[in-house]
């Protein structure tokens, strides 16, 4: 079988993990996330990311249901939250966020990332005029669907235009551990809960079996959330299950050794492909590359390894995405250098 | 620590489940249920349930999601669903339902279970006229949150009903293996799919994680259940893991032992009850009981024991809920027993 | 023709709203209500009903508008609305309230009125617990969709309740004037504003073409009313419409008058059913009367009237809807009790 | 005060909508549209329009109500509409569609118009993936937003294009009468019904005081649209209101001649612009232009009209809205053009 970059969910979960849901099986525990282990991986989360001691986290069990949870409580129904075109919620949740009752302001941008200047356009647009929709949250993923990540002064940035203009900001946290581990990275992981008012701790592409983390800094969002997560069926009757995996990713540093090792998997595979004289889609030194090959390299390549062609860039060119995780053996990895090398 | 006959989640999984994601937890598989497990789990749900070779399987993490994900795909807004006043949609999902839009029409019943002459009501009430919602479905549980469960003829009956009134029929399983191996049961796992529209095969209530299978008999309701799974959050990424359980529950009869088992505890302890004279709010043979108590009974009993107090039936007497599961231990049942032969 | 005693909106408007309409025709003003007759009738309305100087009042076409506009701005998703079982918004309104995604929690009352009684049950029911919805609004209708009304301690005892448990007070004024108006009513329009959250005036049932006005005197559910109101579809282009019409019923007392012309007409029946021995449904003495009457004379008042057969009370027995309005000319009534003399 | 060119509901009706109003006002009729005149006025539209025997006709009292209700009919949870980017619900119905549970795919255009290869745009980055919302229905509104219209051939591409991709096709007729009364126009109105699915007569802007007129040829989306509209608070007590209005508009020919009418009175002006060496922002010939002026021709002309600036076009210049309407005085338009001549 040809082996796959095609995502950093094609295993079951870190070793450690299944360890710990092991030993754990049989001790009774209350139901809904009222669970002992849950109530530890919030307290190791709202410490490692040096949250206020008034932040709330929940624990669900994926990414989409994470982004229309935190937007449906954050928003009222005629608010509207920008989005880079890119986004996650504006192109791969099957309207999520719509069938939740808000629009989202799509905003074009080169990277993936949105910046003071592209949200403004949103708010220039809707004025304040109640024939529009009215902006009051920004959505950002870090490391974004491209690949790229923010780093310190452009998350300050973003966040200081968003206090300025009542705006939430909220970080899709799908990949954080990638973002914050990534080499070009300055941002810290303690200073992160001061420049986001809602962030989630993704684990189902960093180790974990399923399970996302959401933190909620602004009291203002947090208001009844688990009445929200139980409507939309995000309440786990067994919790404890994601509450036994962020605990084992938090108690040592788990989660971010995860996030490095996939990365370096990627950049191992990006220097052969720079090496070759490849250019890329977007400068990412995450786990996910997007190298812009000659088609007939890519038919090459396909024969032996499964991987997703992204776009045209021109008649003869196409980038691919190749991604890695904690999981993917280093012989995989070799093996596809070898071969890109033989191109 | 106090024993808890709380719930029936109080518990991981059944070992023989660990074990199976043990042994294929680094195999590389397609992601959001696309994977072998879950394809494997799939037919032999359909074949266990004699289910029509164009039904289709779902697998989701939760009964509430389950619920609403079936129901948003087979009304359309101004169509509504009957359900007993105590079904699960109408008192503990937070208003999931009508969060998707959609009125509950709830009808009282004595045991909760809803018969032709009570759905009738509800059809009489609302006529075709277009200043009131439009009856569409039945939601029925099966075992019901009362404990009891459907007979054969009953479920015929009902139906029969819904066929000649255009009705979807959809049973709500969260705790179906414990329906079917009630011992008064005589309705059989191959007869159910020919007597309902949809249904769904409950998994963390009977040994799994998390996982509830949804079976789509009729092909009015499936059409592109996917993309509601999507928009709902309910694809998860690694879809195996539930895959993987089902395979498990499936592939011999441990889906009905685990039931059958549990149901046999939860009898002993009525029994016993039964012996001290006690009444029950209904009559049970599932894994949920409601016996009737003196209330200095229950404080008694609540000092060693864990379970909720379900309603006042008088100035001195209430009833209470005890649930048992495949992974209440036996000494745990006997130590209860004596207790209340105690009392 | 057969005459209709069916509803309070079978013709057009009252003539003095007709004439300030052909007055006005040609005047360029604003749209969306941004025109100088809406901002004089809200003023108008404000000082009519004694409401606080920041209270809002938005012009809309229709009563089922008016309920859903209001629930949906008060209300966060897992949020209920406690309503009579004969509420308009829980019978007449096709779903609306829940198609915007909120339960109703219905209880059953004797004559369509709420007591702190009633809805203290709701509460109990749904305690503060994330798996229930959370009631946070009482909705009544005045008069009621029984004919009924509320009396000043009545309305002042649901307040206190209302106030003291969190909840936000509602009141649907479909049929305000008749309410306010009825012979029995003791509760003053000066008087309303201060004993509820919300109110609307009807107008479409008291003499308008359409038109309902709504007044949210806590500021709460203000907010950025009119962007519900544009998304909703309900922000006229040519707000004056329904401004002109608000205009001319309250610059004077036309609209007291009217409610009070519609009650007079109906007493005079009630009266003539009265000495004839009938009992009603309820102790209605506003413009709508529920006479218990034997069904052959049913048969016969069909054959020259036209009204709507409400439930049945016996074998030989029914309940009847008998509705006048403003425009119910004189002899119409006449003729309806000289048949029923004659029965 | 300064003469308004901002919109085309300034007004109230054509006097010989009012003189219907004046004539019926006491006349009995049912209720909720099922009067005698709302049945006249649907058998007229379909006869002017060409519809087939079973398409159906509902009134409506705006477009924003009339575009959410059409596409929540027409559209399943996970299903999107395809718009141009300024289409009127993308851009000024405050969310409507999306709080209604759909995305809008939108699309760039330079005119306002939509055309196959721009909707085969939307398709290809939507494939049939669940991860992505599936576009069902393409919106376009004629005359546009920015004043173009659909010729006979454009519109039988776009439905060719349609139809083989599986699309309904929708039509936003706010300013039907002057689309199809533009000088350049070649669409006659009884070839319209076999070119779109469904689309609305626009009363509102073109003499009524309020009303639109939605007609659904596709059966599919015809199915219970009574229902949407009631739970959408979108069906008036006294129906008659809007069909006396599109009695009078269809009986002859007023609707097209009030269309017509106000095209030609945009049309004086905008060759009054050309010969001041005015360019345009589309090539309008309908009621709406979009003149680019010298900042300081727009200052000065402000002093004595009313009018939108639409948007800055470069440092000097931006385009300017003027909108006429059936109620637009020659004298109004002959005082601008004087000005006009004057700069």
């Amino acid at each position: 079988m040809k082996y796959s970059f095609k995502n950093d969910y094609s295993e079951g979960c870190h070793p450690s993990i299944l360890k710990a849901l092991n030993d754990t099986n049989l001790v009774q525990q209350d139901g809904y996330g009222e669970d002992e282990y849950s109530a530890e991986a919030k307290r190791l989360i709202k410490k490692k990311f040096n949250c206020p001691p008034d932040a709330s986290v929940h624990l669900v069990s994926g990414g989409t249901q994470a982004n229309l949870l935190v937007i449906s409580a954050a928003l009222r129904p005629y608010q509207s939250v920008i989005s880079a075109e890119t986004g996650h919620i504006n192109t791969h949740e099957a309207g999520a966020i719509e069938a939740g009752g808000h629009k989202i302001n799509s905003e074009k941008t080169t990277d993936g990332k949105l910046t003071p200047e592209i949200c403004q356009k949103a708010l220039d647009f809707n004025s304040n005029f109640p024939h529009m929709v009215k902006p009051k949250m920004v959505y950002i993923s870090n490391s974004t669907e491209l690949g790229t990540h923010y780093n310190l002064n452009e998350l300050e940035d973003l966040y200081d235009f968003c206090s300025s203009n009542g705006l939430y900001l909220f970080m899709d946290g799908a990949r954080l551990a990638q973002g914050l581990t990534a080499e070009s990275n300055d941002l810290k992981p303690e200073e992160l809960s001061k420049l986001v008012d809602a962030f989630y701790v993704g684990g189902t592409k960093n180790g974990a079996l399923l399970g996302e983390a959401i933190v909620i800094n602004n009291l203002e969002i947090q208001k009844d959330f688990e009445f929200y997560m139980k409507q939309r069926g995000a309440l786990l009757a067994k919790g404890r299950l994601i509450g036994i995996q962020f605990n084992e990713l938090m108690k040592k540093d788990l989660y971010f050794e995860l996030g490095r090792t996939a990365n370096r998997k990627a950049m191992k595979i990006k220097n052969a492909l720079k090496q070759k004289g490849c250019t890329f889609l977007t400068d990412s030194d995450t786990n996910q590359i997007f190298p812009i090959l000659p088609n007939d390299w890519i038919d090459q390549l396909l024969k032996e390894f499964g991987f997703y062609v992204w776009e045209k860039t021109d008649k003869k060119h196409s980038a691919v995405r190749l991604i890695t995780s904690w999981a993917t053996p280093d012989e995989a990895v070799e093996k596809l250098i070898e071969q890109i090398e033989k191109l």
